[in-house]
């Protein structure tokens, strides 16, 4: 099992609710794929221009065909335009 | 229910082993607290100078306890003098 951590900050003038609507379609289909445990979208507490998902994927096998496939293909470039940053960590469980 | 992920990139010279052994004595007492739910250190599968604590806390109260336990307040400030930089968020879930 690897976990994903993908934080990104969002443009000062980017519609909020728009893009998180980009984002639940990603989230929705990203649920139905094989090998997907967990994909959760998250707000930063203290900033609400900071968003992170969280993701569990069965190996990096998964995360790769996840990267290939259509919805994230067509929406993720979305999402990328209107971010400041992106910082993206594929992960293993230590302890 | 909150998630913090706190990602750590470690200096060059920084002996990892003994970084894991304080990291692995505050995680061990951590998941003893009234209010934590999940707390795992991982690693970057691409990066060995980068960590991340992935944690699940009841809410903000449980997390500001913890920040004033002793096992945090001895250890932590050991841990972070072995890093470059420490990017810590505390999240809510959104979907």
């Amino acid at each position: 099992m690897i976990r994903v951590v993908c934080k990104s900050k969002l443009k000062p003038d980017v519609n909020v609710e728009e893009y998180l609507k980009l984002a639940s379609e990603v989230i929705t289909e990203s649920r139905k794929e094989k090998g997907c445990f967990m994909y959760t979208l998250h707000g930063d507490i203290n900033d609400p221009t900071i968003f992170a998902t969280i993701e569990e994927w069965e190996d990096e096998e998964a995360l790769r065909q996840h990267d290939n496939s259509e919805h994230v293909r067509r929406i993720v470039p979305e999402l990328r335009k209107r971010r400041e940053s992106t910082d993206m960590n594929i992960y293993k469980v230590l302890i």
